[in-house]
């Protein structure tokens, strides 16, 4: 059975599992289903910004991905723009990439242009610069982003993810069970072998 | 060269390593320096309120704190009584602790009374046992940190702690670099090997 990978493009943590999670799961031989979802319409309901007006913690946040990246050989060009202006956008393409088949090539092309060449998701040229790297036509993608099919696929998510207890970004679920942080990656894997999933 | 381990009595994630400090510590041939401090006060001037008003991420928390303690072997009731009410209390006793050589036996009890029998730190009959267990007498130790004694040896040490970025608990500082969290207790030991310290 695979492991559930619930993210919000936007989130800087999620960078380092969007750059790692394809070798993790060969080399673990466990699937991971990608799951976007809405991370800041979850916050502003709970009344949680982690980082808004909090220079320290946000001083902190750059310094520990920049030493996990170099832990895992991730190559990062910090700090990246933050927070991004376009997170539903970014995250309805990948909603709709999700359904579609594409949304790990997407994820991990929007995360390379933004923490790599400094460019945010879901805004020109990061945007239709991903969508044709997962091999899909922008403007049609990007058009149906912006109409009901892409605002009802993340909105759904959304609903998925909170009814999951989910309340940040990355997460990652295990027969039902929740892990919070790309530093609980290696637990949710332990946790699918003791369940024998 | 020792690890400055900067903690704040009424956190509870710090509960896992003030609870496996000690073993670590003795595994990996590193000594450690217990520093207390009001990582409240510190917050509050943050406006940082990582729980107050958020029940998904404080039933994740306990959740987290459930998977980790049992990961490292350590007895806990869970949840804990939490937020504590006396956290300024039982700092300025670990700060005169922290100056008179008995933090560590002083904080291991405060811990072990609150998350395995359910006992808030700085509040009766947790303190006095706390401070029994470390070798002093309750009486007079209470009276000196309520006093201006444990409210300028807090005070000083809260703003050291802010000084080196602190804004959470608990914190590993290894050669003027910020670790926060226990689950960074293990990448910190790494970086005081590497800087050969």
């Amino acid at each position: 059975m695979a492991i559930d990978f619930w993210f919000s493009i936007g989130s800087t943590y999620s960078f380092l599992t969007v750059m790692r999670l394809r070798d993790v799961s060969s080399r673990v031989g466990i699937p991971f289903v990608w799951h976007p979802f809405n991370v800041r319409a979850i916050m502003r309901e709970m009344g949680n910004s982690p980082f808004a007006g909090k220079p320290a913690k946000l001083d902190y946040m750059w310094r520990d991905i920049k030493r996990r990246s170099e832990g895992y050989g991730i190559k990062a060009r910090l700090p990246a723009p933050y927070p991004i202006h376009k997170l539903e956008l970014a995250n309805a393409v990948a909603a709709i990439a999700a359904r579609e088949g594409w949304c790990e090539a997407y994820t991990v092309a929007s995360y390379k242009y933004w923490f790599q060449d400094g460019e945010e998701p879901g805004t020109e040229p990061n945007l239709s610069a991903s969508i044709k790297e997962a091999g899909q036509l922008p403007q049609e993608i990007i058009l149906r982003a912006v109409g009901s099919e892409g605002i009802d696929a993340l909105a759904e998510a959304t609903d998925a993810a909170k009814g999951l207890g989910i309340f940040g970004s990355p997460n990652f679920v295990v027969g039902g069970d929740l892990f919070w942080g790309d530093d609980r990656l290696e637990d949710a894997i332990l946790s699918h072998r003791r369940q024998g999933l």
